[in-house]
């Protein structure tokens, strides 16, 4: 076992029992806010579930597509953005990540060098990596491209717009991650990549975000004319996404206003993202932090040298931890600064405030060391 | 496109018509039966799921490997059967397939021959094809094996206790896998493979079958000290399984008595394969009828060459449908009898009467013919 491997495995032991201490304020994990889980709703769509008639779908098999219901949703969902499908092109999915996995499946063979942010969603990474595939920031170098449209993870950012014509010329596939597109806190829609580049892009989208991630439930729309091979590879894995899932979020996407619920989130992470982000500013002015444009995190640069480890070991002690940023990192390096995620999303703000506070502490603590 | 494939193409066309035509009766699917799910019961799980102090966890995202009470409930059944393995060792998958792609991509390498029965589970001939996994029948020649201890599918019989001295000899992995096991008819259990072979064996097991499907969970039990490095790549496929279907299942467990359910679930699918193979004895003579022990379903070899296309499509025309044999043949041959697949799970004894008098026209309209 390498050393970074062995510092990855304390890493995981200390989140994992930080997971279960209620004292431990957490900003790791991208988790939404339980609080905007629509209760009462959900209720009765698991009530209509369950019915007699109910369950005769939403308890069985059912095909590897997903249910037509949903598929016509997530057309006409596109179909606002220009994004011109068929229910046939798309695949309902157990989460964007089996989404990925599977767009993963599809492109990487011998050679590949996928393209991706310097800073990444680390399922993203750790499925091309797993994949043998390797990773480069450069376009120049790249055959194929992760791309996070609208809003980045763990940066928060609109990454695409500004590589645009880049990404039009890189004449490779290019996976489009919107987990987190809705999401913008302006609510503008991202880049209709799919629609620009129609035999290039898989485009992934999710409600485990904007709804929530226990449905475990996502979708692909392959580049024209793979859906049906996607299919079969989806059915291979796991036959299809939990039918009750399905069956629940469509009966909730039915009697329910998707639209309004989105605004009222983005409003919500909005004054999230504002209480961390000038905090952080006041409590930490040596640190660069990335003011983000939606999504659920702010990432920072401590712009110092300390280990991984031990800020994460004396966050633990002080009642805080997060996601440190090496996990997030394309191209790990010896030379590189400490990062910190820090999500906003699933805490107020005065345990928002509160876990900065303890965080300064334990910073200050290894500054009183040195 | 083979001449095969567009054959699959058109089978597929023709069960996914009538799975929308009410008029049709469908021996199709290996489907439980739809009034077996305690529908009030899983309305109380959601309610608890869905409650304040639920939805905190049923409705977020979690570790890779599942809930820790279900891991338990998975080592409490298993300690019965003397298969003595920790929580650690358990991971709670997206439905027994998903345990099935897992343990294939974690042994078959170059050169990897699969051992299965000569009928056998489609979704795992069709995992290991698509691994470019050759499939053998002879012992002497494989490298691994894919068994279903005391319940097989499409036969429902106990293969494995017949060939255990074989198995135990062969010194290749083993995938056994139990997601028909608890649904013998006699209620024995299955041969604990992963006891007596606790290096080799992927132990598969899952509530589709004995609970309901829609939940799309299973669990695997790879072999000693593999369950680290599968758990990481069940994270990479599709984070956990659905949470809320976790949710719901760990409370229903704890609030009913799964023995009893299964139990009753046994005398049901006993008496509708007793009527299947009595009305098949009868009504078919010449067509030689493999009686189940337990399962979802009997095989049939019509001791005919006529084309399997031309039988399901009269099937339909006489508004009857079933499972083509071919599908679950481990190895095609031109000189293959005809074989169907037909499931009594999820028929009452008055549909599935009907539905045989049904296929007994649309076969004498072919004798006609010729």
């Amino acid at each position: 076992m390498t050393a970074s491997k062995n510092e990855d495995t304390q890493i995981e032991a200390i989140l994992r029992e930080a997971t279960v201490d209620p004292d431990v304020i957490s900003f790791a994990g991208g988790f939404p806010a339980t609080e905007t889980f629509p209760r009462a709703q959900l209720l009765s769509a698991a009530e209509a579930a369950l019915s007699k008639e109910g369950v005769a779908t939403s308890l069985q098999y059912a095909w590897p597509e997903g249910k037509e219901g949903l598929l016509e949703w997530v057309v006409e969902r596109l179909a606002r953005r220009d994004i011109h499908v068929t229910s046939e092109d798309v695949i309902i999915t157990s989460g964007a990540q089996q989404a990925l996995s599977l767009s993963a499946d599809a492109i990487l063979g011998d050679g590949a060098r996928v393209l991706v942010d310097p800073y990444c969603y680390s399922g993203a990474l750790d499925v091309f990596r797993a994949r043998g595939a390797a990773l480069t920031t450069r376009f120049e170098e790249a055959t194929c491209a992760y791309q996070m449209p609208g809003v980045t993870n763990p940066r928060g950012d609109a990454a695409t717009e500004q590589n645009l014509g880049q990404l039009l010329a890189l004449n490779g596939p290019i996976i489009a991650d919107e987990a987190y597109a809705e999401l913008r806190f302006d609510g503008r829609a991202p880049v209709p990549l799919r629609a620009l580049l129609p035999t290039r892009v898989f485009l992934i989208g999710s409600v485990s975000k904007t709804l929530c991630p226990g449905f475990r439930l996502g979708w692909l729309v392959p580049p024209e004319g793979v859906a049906k091979t996607l299919r079969e590879d989806k059915r291979l894995d796991d036959l299809q996404a939990s039918t009750f899932s399905q069956a629940m979020l469509l009966h909730w996407l039915r009697h329910n206003d998707y639209g309004a619920h989105l605004r009222r989130s983005r409003r919500l992470y909005r004054a999230r993202a504002h209480c961390m982000t000038s905090h952080l500013h006041e409590l930490f002015p040596e640190w660069l932090v990335h003011v983000p444009e939606g999504g659920f995190s702010v990432l920072v640069d401590t712009q110092s040298k300390v280990g991984e480890l031990e800020l994460l070991d004396a966050g633990r002690r002080h009642g805080v931890v997060y996601d440190p940023g090496s996990s997030f990192r394309s191209l790990r390096g010896p030379e590189d600064n400490l990062m910190l995620r820090l999500c906003f999303s699933n805490l107020s703000t005065p345990l928002i405030t509160r876990g900065l506070a303890r965080l300064r502490r334990a910073w200050q603590s290894l500054e009183r060391m040195t």
